[in-house]
């Protein structure tokens, strides 16, 4: 269904096309070819309307709850996207008629997505037509449209209608107030909502301009207004060989906007949400659009990665996660974080999980630390949210919540999930009451942009607090076991969701201790280096007891060890459970098969896991863990792994490189890379899956290029896969920006600056200025 | 679009059919054929989704508000209608292959939609279809459906999705909590929600079963349990010839069921509506379907009309009115009332208005005069509403509600319209704030009941006290002219919502003088028959200075008269305002074109109307004005007049009928009968009107036969079509049920019982016992 192959020879790895339109895998394009700038997602439903179609369009940080009885969620705004053409008094729809040279594209260097075809009406008028979309990244309040209709043999009768439709809701969930809709002087639409319960205003205005072979036109018009929609509808007779052009132009505003000094004032925002329209009607579609690919030049120069492979989709599949962490990621603003889904679906509710820290903000933490600095004060602002979670169940410091919405706000993790098949109920969600290595989790990210960025600033203002507070949290958390005479972990889930209420998952508790340690670490750092920011923290924070506490428990935290086959057990129970053989749900592209034919809680008791879990430790926490080790436990989970979860293969991945085994690494990347991007054609239904494309850059960068952390130092150990012949990628260490090109034979580092760039080469010290060649090692 | 022909000979009157499918008209079958027992009302949405279908389930009397900036309407509950086929992996959809001996029916006399045709997939094979569907009128919680396919050439392989969807909203509010979903034995789905600012329980069940050639057959399941959605998917194999049927019943309760003990707790609402589901299941679809033709056509030997007409839609259309006027009518719950849409789409919420009383209630007085007493006493419930209201306006006694959900709320009209062509804002709603003649309608409602049923005990119970408590607010609503020395009704609408703030509005003042006078009549009656209920009701009412005050004011209120050519103006300044040719909007079919133009705004500066006004005095009030005068005011009115409001055809038919044009009466029944029922594609889409459907009963017992209750007395005046040969129907006298038999030359009237009927022939006076036969004058 999906080509990889360029639209136009220029394109070739920046696009991917649909070639034939498959109305009941909607979802697939939709999400994969959504638009967005961070501050909107625009998911990329086609203009005219069919059944099994979902359209979205999200505003970062905008959530809203629909009743006591269910989560804070990222609310559907009003569609601007549907336009309904009646061609001579019939709906115009590929279901319809035949249909030649189909093409939807999204164009990643330019993001733009594209539609083209020749439709044969069901009367025999062939008609030629050209959609055009964007979501500016110049200008963020901006979605822009084009449509071209040509018709080739005959004249026809067009009746086009659009507007603005608020009908919309999360799958029912209507979290707006109807609000009010205007049609200032026959032309611009505008819709001010106020969502029901976070009260944030939304504004949407937007206007129409049609051209008939390049000359304006003004066709006959009828306005409508309904509940909670408001449309245009034009009429027009077009000849044969002539082009209609239709220029939707939208403003999307926000009670929230930062950046836009009115949005606290309704009237005021309204007026200039009008306003902005205006301006952009006089900049004309093909204006604002430059302006936009201005701006995506600008951050693929910023972005750069190359890839010269045998196989032309790696280099794709890269370039896709980058433009889907481009589109999806709040810059903007710190108010606000990344969705599991992105803004590409309703999938997770918009909410952030761990997602974020572990699979995302790496990619940021090297390509460009400002905007990691920005999500993890949004983590920052979290504390207030995780303190609440915290005191609510009993425990002191930050308890961060499995998912966020509202950082102010505690936990939001829906309750009840899929089908049980035992039951027939909803199978219940433990996630947000008992998966708590998201606290240790976040405290790596920081210690992890810390020592990238050597951003000491930010750990002044944000990073100790944040580390301490969460290591006060796991003091109070553990639990001592008096007969093993050893602090646990009881109760909880780890990264492998299959296993609930599992006493010392090892990810867990490896995870708390090294949080402990860190605030230890940080907080006798600060002790000697800035005792008054000490003191304001512990008297924030009510640190007295604090770093003794931290030290007793970290050293008798239970850490579990190898058995003698060199297995580390994921939790007290998993090697005890019954094993079964998982051929008949792994050969299948659909995850979640396995609930087909058992309940959550029949899976719980057997040696099933959702995703790595054990293997994710090693790839954390490194180097406190041998090759050898990592090797058996892969070979050991592996074939116990469903990989339902998409954090799954790029773990895997990176872990086969690091255990050298490079064809591995290199398969379980592609598998990562298809996710979203390969054929299966309902696999991003919900939305795109956010963590796994960061998962993908990092395969490539952490994986095969061997890129490290370790106790503060940059490590590099390339381990390039057999069919690629260059790497090239740019990476922050430090404030300085460092370009790596990696070819079969050798490894050229170069820096932005003069300054001494330290480094580990194969495990060897070294440190250049300007620039570093290397020869490989070969495996 | 519509045929009028019977499906089948016997069918022949009693059906129509859609013959070939338009999915750009869908509304018009969804709500023409929809489906309903008073209880619940199914939109007849087909089972396959298409752009532009629109699903309705309502309960009656289930109101909720979205929020506090809507009003409380009539919730959507959950679908059940939908089913997914997938064909040999492609859905199933009369948009692509080709169809053949499509055939949509509604059978008024079992109240069955059928839906049948051929349908060739794009694969080239063709398949056999046979769609039926009822809403139990034995059993009021029921829904049956069924379904047949038949693979004519060769096997295919099907995946058939179906269960209970409640992602609906209305047009985008959503009024339901997401609620409980529940797989009972892999078979019985059960979805449990309730009404978010009502909080009523609602509660589906539903099942499927299968069987091929007859025999019963189990296919592969999926389920899956979705966000306010559960689905059975089944799978299964088909070859050439043999026959798949599907039955899928379901329950339908909720915590307002008057008729089900365990309705008040939701546990046990549950257990009974599985029990009931399971006992359906025993039962069978052809069982259950037997009980429902049964329940029918015990309702058609109840209200048994006949025509013989040269043009064979004319009895169509008044059994689809009747059909409709069952299907809508809540007659088992007092505590409900008919909405103008009926029970068959969202227009209007689900709210009651003056339709009700003035042309839907005429039907149940003289065809099933318990029915007439359950409705009234709806608005006894609603006095407290009323009072409500009068007090909020700082008026006294009951002003009741323009429209009205829950009897206890007071008014409940939306605020705001169609788009303003001028403003481009919306239109704003004066009707909940000044159509007041409402108040005097339900008056003379009770009056109309009383005088046709002689119904005592209804009056002690409730009547007397509804017509004191109206003429209280009368007396307090009249304002003082010092000037012209007499009581006015001052900036109010009239029935012609086209005038607004309009001062003495003829109908409005005249209305108001009949419930005052009414209110004397009965207080002087009641002072000699029953002192003792006088007094109650004087005291709860507060009437002490009441009948004086009536009196007074009775007596000097403005009642315009008649100028020099014979017009009574329609209010004030009606004759003053500037004429418009309305001839371009009169020739489109669709209502409200006049709007694409002006705004109401300007429309209010013309003599333009809505519908009948003045003319809808002269029927109600009929022996006050002289034939002349209504023929001299009909040719001023109607060609101002636009019939937007499908209550103005019947109207304007009958007083045809009374000054004697046989043709124009005709050609107006024709064009009330053809307001739903005709072939305008778009006239039902957001439901069928009722009051016009009561209109059309009305134009053929009010106005061909000449029926009419003047000053308490059944008068005669036969108008029969020439294209009628014969009319008979039935009709309650004072608790004795007439039979009317008219043939071109005579009428004759028997009764079931031996009392003396005294009725007024031609204007004379005359009694019979048994039977009565007189030859027809001829005009």
């Amino acid at each position: 269904m999906l080509s990889y192959n360029g639209q136009t020879p220029e394109l070739e790895q920046w696009s991917f096309t649909e070639t034939s339109f498959n109305p009941l895998a909607q979802g697939k394009c939709e999400s994969v070819m959504s638009l967005g700038n961070g501050y909107m997602g625009l998911r990329s439903a086609t203009e005219e309307a069919y059944i099994g179609g979902t359209r979205n369009l999200f505003v970062n940080g905008t959530f809203n709850r629909f009743d006591e009885l269910e989560v804070t969620e990222l609310p559907n705004a009003a569609d601007v996207t549907q336009i309904e053409l009646l061609v001579d008094g019939r709906r115009f729809s590929l279901e319809t008629g035949d249909t030649a040279d189909y093409e939807r594209t999204l164009n990643l260097r330019d993001a733009e997505l594209t539609r083209s075809f020749v439709w044969r009406s069901p009367d025999g008028k062939r008609i030629r037509f050209e959609f055009r979309r964007f979501v500016s990244k110049d200008d963020l309040h901006l979605i822009g449209m084009k449509l071209r209709m040509t018709p080739l043999d005959e004249g026809i009768t067009l009746r086009l209608t659009s507007g603005i439709n608020a009908q919309a809701a999360n799958s029912g969930s209507q979290h707006f107030h109807e609000g009010e809709k205007r049609i200032f002087d026959k032309k611009y639409l505008q819709l001010v909502q106020t969502t029901t319960e976070s009260k944030v205003d939304f504004v949407l205005s937007a206007l129409h301009r049609f051209l008939i072979d390049g000359h304006p036109f003004e066709p006959a018009l009828q306005m409508e207004i309904e509940r909670r929609k408001m449309e245009m509808a034009y009429r027009m007779e077009l000849k044969a060989g002539q082009t209609l052009e239709l220029h939707k132009l939208v403003q999307v505003h926000t009670s929230r906007d930062a950046d836009v000094e009115a949005a606290g004032d309704l009237e005021k925002l309204r007026a200039h949400s009008l306003e902005a329209l205006k301006k952009a009607e006089s900049a004309g579609y093909d204006g604002l659009f430059e302006r936009h690919r201005q701006a995506w030049a600008e951050i693929w120069s910023r972005y750069r990665v190359e890839i010269e492979s045998a196989h032309r989709f790696d280099l794709l599949a890269l370039r896709f996660a980058i433009y889907h962490m481009t589109v999806m990621t709040p810059v903007h603003d710190r108010r606000m974080g990344i969705g599991a889904k992105g803004l590409s679906g309703e999938g997770y509710k918009g909410h952030s999980f761990w997602d974020t820290e572990i699979f995302i903000l790496p990619f940021f933490i090297y390509s460009e630390p400002s905007v990691a600095r920005t999500l993890l004060e949004y983590r920052y602002l979290g504390l207030e949210g995780a303190r609440k979670k915290a005191e609510e169940n009993g425990f002191r410091g930050a308890m961060y919540p499995w998912e966020v919405a509202w950082p102010s706000d505690g936990e939001v993790t829906p309750v009840w999930g899929a089908v049980d098949v035992v039951t027939g109920k909803q199978t219940k969600i433990w996630s947000g009451f008992i998966e708590q290595h998201i606290t240790a989790d976040i405290a790596y990210a920081v210690w992890h942009y810390y020592k990238a960025s050597g951003d000491q600033r930010f750990m002044d203002d944000y990073g100790y607090e944040m580390i301490f507070d969460t290591a006060v949290f796991w003091a109070s958390r553990l639990e001592w076991n008096e007969e093993a005479s050893r602090y646990e972990i009881n109760g909880v889930i780890g990264p492998d969701e299959y296993k609930e209420h599992v006493d010392n998952n090892a990810f867990t508790n490896y995870m708390a201790h090294f949080n402990l340690l860190l605030a230890i670490q940080y907080y006798d750092e600060l002790k000697d280096r800035d005792p008054q920011l000490l003191e304001r923290l512990e008297s924030k924070l009510g640190l007295e007891r604090g770093p003794q506490e931290w030290r007793e428990k970290a050293d008798a935290i239970y850490l579990p060890q190898p058995d003698g086959r060199g297995i580390i057990a994921q939790d007290d129970t998993y090697l005890q459970k019954q094993e079964l053989d998982l051929t008949p749900y792994k050969s299948q592209a659909k995850v979640g098969t396995l609930f087909q034919d058992y309940s959550l809680d029949q899976v719980n008791e057997m040696q099933v896991s959702k995703q790595a879990d054990i293997l994710m430790l090693f790839y954390l926490l490194e180097n406190r863990f041998a090759p050898e080790l990592k090797r058996a436990n892969y070979d050991y989970y592996e074939p116990k792994t469903l990989h339902d979860s998409s954090l799954s293969f790029s773990t895997h991945s990176i872990l086969a490189s690091d255990f050298d085994d490079k064809k591995l690494a290199y398969e379980l990347f592609r598998r990562a890379a298809e996710i979203d991007l390969g054929p299966h054609e309902h696999s991003s239904d919900a939305g795109i899956h956010a963590a796994s494309l960061g998962g993908i850059w990092q395969c490539v960068v952490m994986g095969f290029a061997g890129i490290r952390m370790l106790d503060g130092a940059l490590h590099v150990h390339p381990k390039m896969p057999d069919a690629w012949e260059r790497l090239s990628f740019p990476l922050f260490w430090k404030g300085t920006k460092l370009q790596f090109n990696v070819t079969k034979e050798r490894m050229e580092i170069s820096a932005d600056t003069q300054e001494e760039i330290e480094l580990v080469i194969y495990g060897k010290k070294m440190s250049f200025q300007g620039r570093l060649q290397f020869e490989l090692m070969h495996i």
